[in-house]
């Protein structure tokens, strides 16, 4: 990803006043550790960039640590929190309402956590969702299912009806699970709120299965994904080496980048060509996909190809078919390469078996990995921290290895996408051996 | 299952002429024992049926045990076996391959084992597909893959060109695996083989991911389909859970019986309606499966139906289409339900959010689960004790929890189905409380 | 196993009024099929045995089948029922318990079901530990779960404070799920109820993870237990191989018979011997294990052994000592096998790498497989048809593919053991190729 | 970790002449981006420490990027390779193995690779190990299997046989992936190599199941590690809850560093205590860890512990044996626990049910999962990257999420360790509430 050191990585606070934390209580002396708004990690690690950038007397970018602080604004005992997931599911959703509702409750002692049911839409009265009361024991083995326990919903929701939803319902605190769109509706609620001059903090856990939230180095489920994608990689390879001609076709999930194709792909290196968005192909002509598949069958008897969704998009007309998410509708690059792939090789007499495979709903609604399971604990107890202590508008991410305070504003409309120049897609090229897929001419 | 008690079990044996059983050999006295022909098990079990049969004079059919037998029909030491895997793929290919060719190796001391690739094409010298040698080495790990270590293909090929292909390589044991067209194609061979009087034994062991053989109580892979086409209901029950109004739909194997889908269904107990081959349903209609599917949704809120792909093609106009294996091509049942679906509550003015999973590659390609292992071992085994005992045209089957041999004319042509009366689907609608899908006047 | 043709199979049942059986309703014309107690199967399906006794004119043994009554003993409306677990844990407790659950609130109506904590020590007033509530919302997702939702204990308790405690709570019905131990305290509280002349029905579910229950074909949870004990027995292996002189050692379940040890070494089939309670061996001299292992290392550099628990005891002294549930307890062949080993070696100057693994608690408190799932389904269904039936003093079990009912006293204080003659220990042979481990001149 | 900015981190050439890199070789231009010697990242990223050392005009640390180079040293026609893992097993092993000889054979077109059996014994002509040629095909299957496709063994052996073998094999490339003796191992063959003058490339890559190598954020295997260890804290959980004052109590590996204890309980979170060698704690004593167990069972019924195997051994007299690879024999603090924890108990006269857990030998021996497959296959990779760039008593780590080339003095004889006071150690505070474990009066 390209790094703008210019970026502003300010994070809003909701008040100056401050209470002790009480995550200190009954500890002794020296067994709690609170970290400072003062202490940063750098954005840029590049050691060339840095020392020039010191040298012209510049500042580099630099995000806050997460993590507990020593003086909150919240009083626990007067706290009504709120929860809300949004848009699509994603495995780890159980597991950071879990630990949300663990931290808010035995760390700081707050007693009233509501669930709101079905996104966005569980603050608008005219749904008529009810509200969950979380409690520790409410929570205690939803990690082991899939999906979300408070439900979702797709779509945006007037913001101030959402507003004076909190309002009736007092809510101090929300936290909103969701995507790109469910982050920008949460900057234009913190907005709202500063307005009104509320003293309601929001504090944002960017969901994308994709990976693809820009300035968020890894984001929750995209380990289980890889990990459940790759079951299907082996599938597809099995069928593949079954048959003469045999050709396992998945697509995986990835509406802008190839994260989740590429990692797979690497996980299980039985993969023959990656198609992701982020790298232009042509179908015909010497030296496009279709003619190195031929020369693939012909030399090995069988192929292993792993699309993204959002790859090849070139291929159709632009429509403007948006969902209710606002997301535009992508055409199914799967079927769409299914169906050349067969038309072309019974053009050419040459039989072959061609297997499809779309695991997408398999794999989005499934129970996160233990690995998952950890990161959700972090991301979950680090925006309670973040919000105990009046941070707002802020998102709770990770980068360089650490847990970041993450402006809304930093990473609001843009997108991570792989760099083709990377290690990541440099070493896809290098397991799979397929080079470029352009047509010879075109660069 | 109706059980025909006229059924003929006789088994051809090859020859008269016997050598010791050398699986003896190097053993203690009393260590090794061996099964006669003479032991027996009942097919039908229904102690009334059987008094009564008993009072008539008529002697219940049985089914010969498998195992080994004391005295063989063929010398080890100048045997040369064959073994091919044809049609789908199903998990446990792997494992029976891998148990034919210990017990071979090991049991009987046999060297000379040899994989056909790509099914009955293997065979055919217009294909130029090689032969691989088989030794324990080669099969050590195979069982952790899925797929078939041999490759596989559909259709059938010219019974004279195979068995002249033997003749060239000299076999004498053919171990046929596959479903019903191919265990039609090992009968004719057997047929042929005995017609120019070669000492060929062929052995077939049924292969059916939807565990319809014809007495045939349990086949191979079934165990593991089931297994994971749990995952995917979980993952539908998931996602219904997570929307307002969500529907799960999940298309899983049956082409015409709906065994995995009921008993997936009873694993998982998330299942709303279970739709199979067996059972007729309407779709419109008081009392149909949408306006039942319509009641679900009003009262819980979210629904999960799992469909067999044989269930409901009296919906289609029957086509004439056969794939290469002389399958009928069904129309999609899946696809079919959700437009459906869709459509009836678009024009009711109902908001649902409808999730499509078709997990088939994904279940017959994985590897098989430690229960299929076990099985397989068993089938693979008695297998080679059938064959090198001599018997021919036989299936190793599974009844009444014994392994038995069913003589190939007794299970050919026919199909097991789920009996709408007895406990399996009695129990599916327990679980799933669904009821009748037919409209009211119909029965 | 010895099948004892004489066996008594009637069960008993409380009364004879009967009212219709609330399954049917609201269900069409020959939607709903019920079974006769006159429909029975086959104990001993041998042709030949039961030819035999036939023109004796002796009547084989047979067992009643499962499943519901057209006419049923209890009121649902007035029925209060109770769950009891006990002993050890063992996969698959939960999904009986939520499958009687289902079966009693949505089949039959029944609103009143009490979970009895901590095994038998729920029913005395002492040990003060509260009735849990159940129904079909407290019991949805137990089943991902491992261990009994209801905690267990082990040990027997006073069978008449047990039978006030019932009266007390006006208990009409009660499922005990346990082991040997428990099935016969659940046949002793059966006698004291019909002498007090109560109309409770005691219904056993045989639990036993060692699948060694009499007249018990299969019990549930060994299916799991053997799913992951191959996951021990591979990582043996890798170890075994990993290393020069590498030897494997895994200890599994099995106190006094082998099926645990012998069928996970089928699945697995990298095992190379396998030792069980059933069958003898020595440790020292010609012929014996040791002297078979050093060949083994010789040969091929790596070992990997699999001993049941309950193995070779003969070679400890007996002690009396017996644990709370009156089990007698077993001297630890794991270790002692593994110190034996290694002075074995240590002494003959052979550098050896020796890994022994004790999977026990990490197999018996996993939840179940799908496979177990759809099993427990029908267990506990089928318990929920014979107590509503009025049938006592009956487990519930599986007999040549059928869930039937089995008197208790039929299984009782017998146990099932493998049978070295029969077709699992003599694969088991096949498999290992280890021969008799006895000492030459013995038997 | 403590950061040493003074930290040398030069890496090691073996000459100056180079030939164009193979890798770009059939590639469009702009498709193959290679990285330079001067691409490196900051080891520290505390923004005000690097602000400060700036100020003060030094130079922070870097560590050089992995990845391919430009230029390279080695003739791949030419050059004969050789892998060894060495000490215990650890998932990824076989991955590394795969991904080293694919990128080897595919990437440079080298066709000599060969592997070292069973660990550095397979270089000493008196073991007299086979070499195992290793090609793309060899290697296909691995990664499904645990342990080493080339088997290890532990303890050092005479660097000079080493060098001498390494010598008559005209070996350029040696590939060591082991623990921190094999390690120190590599660093001196290094060294003979460069006294002697020879022109073969060390590349070592740390294996530590614990995480604990110095410098080194994250080591293959780990997450694997703490995957299956999740495993055994839901059974111990399971156990625990199944119980009236059930005890379950796991023992993790984690010699000197309590990486897995801490991680594992974070994922489950159903630990109450963790106990790891870099926190003190009492047994006995107001506030210590045996009064505080029975204050959690009197709360709540029952108690689940984690122990890293190095925690505790202040309990110990410190003994002075060392295993064959020279480490300190640790006393088993699992067994040493659960005794006092029975006698604790016993004398208080409550009854407990205490259920021990040790699943080391099943975690270290099964296959990596999908994520530790992605991160062995960027490890491989880029170990042949460097060594093809003649980088020679190097280490492929893993930095600031970046792959790095990290000097083997650099890291060698330090370990890493969990930081008390920071978010890992601090998050498990707060997962378990456990507080201090010190006996009052003592800090």
């Amino acid at each position: 990803m390209q790094i703008d050191n210019n970026i502003h990585t300010g994070v809003l606070s909701l008040g100056e006043s401050r209470i002790p934390n009480p995550l200190r209580k009954g500890t002794k002396e020296g067994e709690r550790f609170f970290f400072s708004d003062e202490k940063k990690i750098l954005i840029d690690i590049d050691a060339g960039r840095i020392a020039e950038m010191m040298r012209e007397g510049q500042e580099p970018a630099a995000f806050e640590l997460a993590g507990p602080r020593e003086m909150i604004y919240f009083d626990p005992s007067k706290l009504r929190c709120a929860l809300v997931t949004c848009g699509g599911l994603c495995p780890g959703l159980n597991g950071i309402i879990r630990s949300i509702v663990l931290e808010l409750y035995y760390g700081y002692g707050v007693r009233n956590i509501y669930g709101i049911r079905f996104g966005l839409q569980g603050f608008i009265p005219r749904y008529r969702h009810d509200v969950v009361e979380l409690s520790p024991g409410a929570v205690s083995d939803i990690i082991r299912k899939g999906g979300s326990f408070l439900g979702s919903s797709r779509g945006p929701q007037d913001v101030n009806e959402i507003v004076d939803s909190m309002e009736r319902m007092n809510i101090g605190m929300l936290f909103m699970i969701g995507g790109d769109g469910t982050l920008m509706a949460a900057s234009k609620i913190a907005d709202a709120i500063l307005e009104r001059n509320l003293k309601i903090s929001v504090l944002g856990i960017p969901k994308t299965i994709d990976n693809d939230i820009y300035m968020v180095s890894r984001s929750f489920g995209f380990d289980t994904a890889v990990d459940v994608a790759t079951q299907s990689i082996r599938a597809a390879h099995n069928e593949a080496r079954g048959y003469p001609n045999g050709v396992g076709l998945i697509k995986l999930m990835g509406r802008h980048s190839g994260f989740i194709a590429a990692t797979a792909s690497l996980a299980q290196q039985d993969v023959n060509f990656v198609l992701i968005p982020e790298v232009d192909f042509d179908l015909e002509g010497t030296g496009g996909f279709l003619e190195k598949l031929e020369k693939r069958l012909a030399d090995s008897g069988h192929a292993v190809i792993v699309v993204a969704e959002g790859a090849g998009q070139t291929f159709f007309e632009v429509s403007a078919k948006r969902d209710e998410s606002g997301n535009i509708r992508l055409q199914d690059i799967g079927v769409f390469l299914k169906e050349n792939i067969v038309k072309y090789f019974k053009e050419k007499g040459t039989d072959i078996s061609l297997k499809y495979i779309d695991p997408s709903y398999n794999i989005r609604s499934l129970p996160a990995n233990s690995n998952d399971h950890v990161f959700c604990s972090f991301l979950g107890r680090n925006a309670v921290h973040a919000a105990m202590a009046g941070k707002t508008k802020v998102l709770v991410g990770h980068w360089n290895n650490h847990f970041v305070h993450v402006p809304m504003s930093a990473s609001a409309g843009k997108r991570k996408q792989i760099n083709p120049q990377g290690r990541l897609w440099q070493s896809v090229l290098e397991a799979t051996g397929q080079g470029s897929l352009k047509k010879q001419g075109k660069v």
